[in-house]
């Protein structure tokens, strides 16, 4: 069947040359013999993915060389417990911006490894419509650091300015928009993010850390959740997870031969100011609940006049080959997630059958 | 090019018909218009294959119903840690038959997290040529667990019985070994194993646990690192490594297709007995460092008369298409490792070859 438009919110699509690539070498990797899968973790062929990846992440963000790249398992979920492991010492406390779900949970698991507070929290009830103005976050300025979720995807909202946050690391999750334009990394002291949004399949966190604060770490954790043992690896202290890595490599290879993240950025603003069009077009039909500064450019909700009506606008976009629309089990609604290599022609194509819905509903 | 004969360590060969089906469905999987690598994991195309895979393994192992199946990431070296910190509470010990180099890092890890013991330890001097008697294990009745090795992949040695434990639950590390025939699980509390040698890809480890340890488990760790929150959410409590847990349904399948564990067991066995027939033939050139009761099936190693002689070795073997055979760094040496994946004609190959190099050395 031809390829479908994927608005999943993560695992999410992937750019269609990546993926031909990956299938090309699937049983006979570079003329070896073997598939990628089948290469020791320790021999050279994929030692030179393995630093091609890094390498790739490096020139794309422009990396400081006092940072390192790591690739670690887990997911982002797993960095909710690892980050206070390592980087919050007993007597200290850590500040968390809570702006969704997954900003509650990283908080939540702060908490159960050591001191964590809110220093912001947006919630109306149970939803999240904006992230804090500046006046509405109280900093401690004696915290380990202070932890952001830079795009909420649950609820569709996004930073687009950074807090201040004085001489305090600032530690971001950005697993859902990560790369999807270029940032400055000197501003944090680490950022991380599942890698099954932007720039790969699921199986491996990317973590861009100051190698100070790796430095600095706790050593009276196991070895395994060290930041210190995988930087001093090179992401290989035990087997990595090679094929996801190889399929980051062939996804920021891709990045970057048409352009980088200047034209990523370029290409998510046009499909992100198409859609938010559409919404803004029909306000009493396509209701955004999101305060328009606080817009995701990744992850777009919207609810419709009736979840009866919302159920139906799912279903006709799925007979149209638009999938992955419903909102999130928790929001209900409408989302349509933008990533990296949602094509515009997937967002056109939405747009259209939004204008055509409205007419007939 | 054409296949190689791949005796990798790990990540290791996998069935060719299991690597086809993924490079048939990279692209367009079940005719869902996108790679199963971009579906989401709570889809039902996707779950319905994370199912499957959980389905094979128990019925490959006829899995009891009291235990759970769970598909964690981290691989095996997390588990080291993961496991002391579930299941063994302050005030216990926990007790390690040492046999090897990972059995090691596994005692290292837990001593990191409480009170661990070796029960047993045959190392002689940096080396391990067998498992231990059973009059060398003095193991404590009161124990947390005791932990195994079944097979110690860096010195070729493999346990052929289990220990006596009482009542104390025996865990296992089988990383190296996990399906190379049917095995009781009852008789063990827990086993655990990285897919990458015999059933799939690095980046999942499969865990097999009764459900009482499961909740009887430390509830004063982080929810991530709780094999109860996995158990609780059919290892689905975050992003899964969805094409990890893919590629092992592909390889179980196969599997089960070819006749289960026991068609495995007889394949494996042949070929095993075919290469260390080819060493004790030619005593005097190929020294088999392991006591013949502690050798492994999976894992072969080998020495020859001079590390000059074991260098080319290696480099003419690899002329004929035979990857894989150096030793650890560790050990240094020839070891063949022979997974399930490995064809018999790919042993045959080598003894052939093996003949031939004595001949001309």
């Amino acid at each position: 069947m031809a390829r479908v438009h994927n608005f999943n919110a993560g695992p999410a699509g992937l750019p269609l040359p990546a993926l031909e690539r990956a299938q090309r070498d699937l049983l006979d990797f570079d003329g070896t013999g073997m598939s990628i899968i089948e290469h020791s973790h320790r021999g050279k062929a994929y030692e030179a993915v393995h630093n091609e990846a890094i390498g790739l992440v490096k020139d794309l963000l422009s990396v400081p060389d006092d940072y390192h790249v790591l690739f670690l398992q887990g997911g982002a979920s797993q960095v909710f417990a690892t980050l206070p492991m390592n980087l919050l010492p007993a007597g200290k406390s850590a500040d968390y911006l809570v702006t969704g779900g997954w900003a509650e949970k990283a908080l939540e698991e702060a908490q159960r490894v050591g001191t964590a507070r809110a220093a912001a929290n947006t919630a109306v009830g149970k939803s999240f419509t904006r992230v804090p103005r500046p006046d509405e976050i109280t900093l401690d300025p004696a915290a380990a650091y202070v932890h952001m979720t830079t795009n909420n995807t649950l609820f569709g909202t996004q930073w687009h300015g950074l807090p201040s946050v004085g001489g305090v690391p600032l530690i971001a999750d950005m697993s859902s928009d990560f790369m999807w334009k270029p940032f400055d990394v000197s501003k944090f002291g680490m950022v991380y993010a599942g890698a099954q949004k932007n720039i790969g399949p699921s199986g491996v966190v990317v973590v861009v850390i100051r190698k100070d604060l790796v430095e600095a770490g706790r050593k009276d954790i196991p070895i395994i959740f060290r930041y210190a043992t995988h930087a001093a690896n090179n992401s290989l202290y035990n087997t990595a997870p090679t094929f996801s890595i190889y399929l980051i490599r062939n996804v920021l290879a891709y990045t970057k031969d048409i352009g980088g993240l200047a034209e990523i950025e370029r290409r998510n603003r046009r499909k992100a100011s198409l859609l938010y069009a559409a919404i803004d077009e029909n306000p009493e039909f396509y209701r955004g609940p999101v305060e328009k500064e606080s817009r995701s450019t990744m992850n777009v909700v919207f609810r419709l006049p009736s979840e009866d009506l919302e159920k139906r606008f799912v279903a006709e976009a799925a007979k149209k080959h638009m999938v992955g629309l419903a909102g999130h089990r928790l929001t209900g609604g409408i989302r349509a997630s933008l990533y990296n290599a949602v094509p515009y022609e997937s967002v056109e194509t939405l747009v259209s059958f939004m204008k055509d819905f409205v007419k007939t509903a």
